[in-house]
């Protein structure tokens, strides 16, 4: 038997369906390579059919041993784990406040947002499918449960879950439910996540391998609010089981994020303590130790905490990617800064130029940023979100076609970025090192500053901490670097007619101009170094790079 | 003899030049009109001539008695106060957050900027006289004391003062001075300010009569940074002594206001004591009580203070205008939020959208915005900027002509506002009430809210004060209204394919879509009364107005 490297491995086994729980099988492997062993759980796929997925990270001979009651006795086996085909780099994972795949490749995230993407019909996904492969985009936002929220209120074809037995047949009408329902104290008994609806888990699952096989990331939300079926108000031991056969799934997807929640604190009938259990199950019940976040509708899910890889961040606070950097040492993604289109909701009319802005000032910074569209339906632009025919599509909610002016910008940034030496990291403009600064720490940092520049700071140091960050956010001046091997400014809003660099006395620098925006690029000086200026044409999105030249 | 209300009344005589002191003159009239009495001080005017000015503000028989050293014996006489010529208003003073001429007149302050306009060439001054009265403002912000900074280190033709007698004669070469010089400790003894330039005083004067005339308010700075010459460390005795000379000859102009400093908090040299002392010195000074403010570079100068008239606020923070107007209850003026142009620094270069936009933020909410041009010299749009042919000229430091497209837009709201049913309110979106509030403030706005949305707050809530504060700003909805009788929704960057408003039930609006770039206005709805739902063209800038039909 041959496997790939970074590829997922399955062993499939017939035996009787589990008696009680479908969930809780003790199937089990251990998978060894040169004296190292992994233990993974397998599930049970419906039909009288166990399988147990391992993911190799290396290349080189495995064994495997499977036991589990569900067998008549252990099975043993012998894998060659080849090595990875082109195109396959491993799991992403942090490295620093940056992403590394498992073959060491950088890996550059440019989310996109189709909450309801594996909902919709064949036809549908297709559409959504070939428009993803066309994108700039490498990981996609997607939700396990069915989404009910404005311009996404239409029928699953089927749910995760068989209802319990004897419960009396329901219908979800979405009309009689409100967006938010008001779910605190409430439980919802309906469902039974002992016995999953295994047509659900095989679609849902061959969306994600089609998305692998695209080279896409999936941020896979394990939880929502929007929800009139009950999948956002299960027990606490139901959440559990219903994450136990998700884990047991997926986790030897190579290209799967856990996304614990959108917006986990509008979940309200979910405590912090519900969250901590689920935080604390998906990490220990992942052997991969894939990306873990929980995405806030208002205050950020602490990122400080040890199972949480990177801070997945619903925020209009771009200026704040550095400051977090700094803070938590891990990679900031903004996953969630409004999304580009029409709609009268503030989160969903954004121009092209400031969905494309939001991505430049994440990037420069060393930070990521996650897009979405939503043109509303019933408009020319809304109209043409799909061809399917199909009734009220918005990207965001359901996939279909992109048609905003943003993503070809996007494509532009990720290309220059992916030219960069290596990942960057913030630059500090006079006052930008403050932000979100005690008044101790601030003093720290003024105190040394050299004298005339020191009354400047302790005139800032007259504002209070809230006056200051305020100041600070609304003249943030967006840049990045590489060591000494690149610089990048990002005018932003800024009509320029030049820029003055301040480049290391060291080195010769190329120094490009960038109409972010045109998408065009011209060299300006060679051999630049030290103090320069370059001319810029007086309007907003220009960014100046700076690579050094071989010396 | 006659006079008329609103218009500066001057008295002169003829008497020997002071001794020591040219400003101390014990020389004062009372004036006197059915039983009120009010004294003002005179001044020396060179040449001999002393003078004594005041400001009537009611038509009717006025009696005077001078009195004075300089006057062989006290002079009395009577004065017929005509009423007010139309276009005379008299002094704009607070009313609440808002801003009346003395006549009752609503003043909807649209300011501009153009620090060393008296300080340039005639043929400029000419220049930039006529392109403000071509302009929408209404306002200027302007400095007495000369200006020394980037893009305006030209030499004035003349100085306030005289050196002091016996000093050696300087030169001021500006490039042996930075920018902002070190003044800590430092004092100045140079100038000799008991003995003015009565050249200077002359030629500023007139300047002032020209922009009264044309209907400008001028809101003078009194003190600066930006300096080479000294007038920015006199001690603290002569800062009084130049306010003297200062208040006694303008303090009766119907148009002036008082602007303590441009950038308080740069000027290194003078502590919070010698601003407090200022301030009340103007105040004390100033019988008419003339508009008072003290404008910032960080922290905002206390607005609680008695003496304060309105904020004068250097802020890119246009969120807060309803927070101060609710926290001071006084008029909140933007009075710099960076300038229209293209210069490298980051306070020069919005575009027109960006200027155009900051008027619509703060004028919505009941605020009041000031405007600045500053497009690079040698550029293309940088020599448009005078006809004149001299030499880096911009309009925010001398004037000139004005190129940007932001003025043009600023004229268009001027004309919306000015057919409003009087001054606007701040309207509250959900969160925008909470914006400023402490912990226990806020608890007691959400405490209060209906069921389903205590739980969103409750969510909101777990933010600490300055995250909840920059969540709010960063998705803050413009809009203001004038009782139940208008209603302006400023849309702002938000590209909506439409519009929901929430009019009361009571009454028909007449529902207008203000494309506030393109200067375009349509009526789309008549008779609208609860929610109604406007089309919008999914594109920045939109405004919607709902007007209340006559009955």
């Amino acid at each position: 038997m041959t496997a790939r490297q970074y590829e997922t491995l399955e062993l499939r086994f017939e035996g009787p369906e589990p008696e009680g729980s479908c969930v809780a099988t003790d199937l089990r492997a251990v998978f060894s390579h040169g004296g190292e062993a992994r233990t993974v759980k397998g599930f049970y796929a419906g039909n009288g059919e166990y399988r147990l997925r391992f993911l190799p990270e290396k290349s080189g001979d495995y064994t495997y041993r499977v036991t589990g009651e569900a067998l008549p006795e252990p099975v043993e086996g012998a894998v060659e784990v080849l090595p990875a085909d082109s195109g396959r780099h491993g799991p992403v994972r942090p490295d620093g406040t940056h992403l590394r795949c498992a073959d060491g490749t950088w890996f550059h995230s440019f989310g996109t947002t189709v909450y309801g993407l594996a909902h919709q019909t064949r036809a549908l996904i297709d559409e959504t499918m070939d428009s993803l492969a066309a994108s700039p985009f490498n990981k996609v936002r997607m939700c396990l449960f069915p989404k009910h929220y404005n311009y996404n209120f239409n029928e699953p074809e089927s749910y995760p879950f068989l209802p319990a037995a004897g419960a009396a047949k329901r219908d979800f009408p979405p009309e009689e439910t409100p967006v938010y329902p008001h779910f605190s104290e409430k439980r919802d008994d309906y469902w039974d996540v002992h016995h999953p609806d295994y047509a659900f888990w095989d679609r849902f699952e061959a969306r994600m391998r089609q998305l692998q096989d695209m080279g896409l990331q999936i941020d896979l939300i394990l939880f929502h609010p929007y929800d009139r079926w009950g999948f956002a108000n299960l027990s606490p031991d139901d959440n559990l089981t219903y994450l136990d056969y998700l884990l047991r799934r997926f986790a030897a997807f190579p290209n799967v994020w856990w996304s614990l929640a959108n917006e986990y604190d509008l979940c309200f009938n979910k405590t912090m303590e519900d969250w901590c259990a689920i935080e604390a199950f998906v990490a220990e019940n992942d052997p991969y130790h894939h990306m873990l976040g929980n995405h806030n509708c208002f205050q950020m899910w602490d990122a400080g905490r040890g199972n949480i890889t990177h801070i997945s961040w619903q925020t209009k606070q771009p200026y704040r990617v550095a400051e977090l950097m700094r803070r938590f040492g891990k990679p900031v993604l903004i996953d969630e800064c409004r999304y580009e289109g029409t709609l009268p909701e503030f989160w969903g009319n954004l121009s092209g130029q400031d969905m494309a802005r939001a991505f430049w000032r994440a990037t420069v910074q060393g930070g990521y940023c996650t897009h979405g569209e939503t043109f509303l339906p019933g408009t020319e632009m809304g109209d043409k979100a799909t061809g399917t025919g199909e009734p009220e599509v918005v990207w965001w909610a359901k996939g279909g076609r992109l048609n905003g002016t943003s993503p070809a910008r996007i494509a532009f940034l990720r290309q220059v970025v992916g030219e960069l030496p290596g990942p960057l990291e913030p630059l500090d403009g006079m006052t930008s090192v403050l932000l979100g600064k005690s008044d101790p720490e601030a003093r720290e940092v003024t105190d040394t500053a050299p004298g005339p520049l020191r009354d400047f700071f302790h005139a800032v140091l007259r504002m209070d901490r809230r006056e200051r960050d305020h100041f600070i956010a609304a003249e943030y001046e967006y840049a990045g670097h590489c060591g000494e091997d690149a610089f990048l400014y990002y005018k932003d809003d800024q009509c320029c007619a030049c820029a003055d660099l301040q480049l290391p006395e060291g080195h010769g620098y190329r120094v490009e101009v960038l109409d972010t925006w045109e998408m065009a690029r011209k060299t300006v000086l060679r051999g630049a170094r030290g103090n320069v200026r370059v001319d810029l044409p007086g309007k907003p999105y220009m960014a100046v790079l700076a690579v050094r030249e071989e010396s």
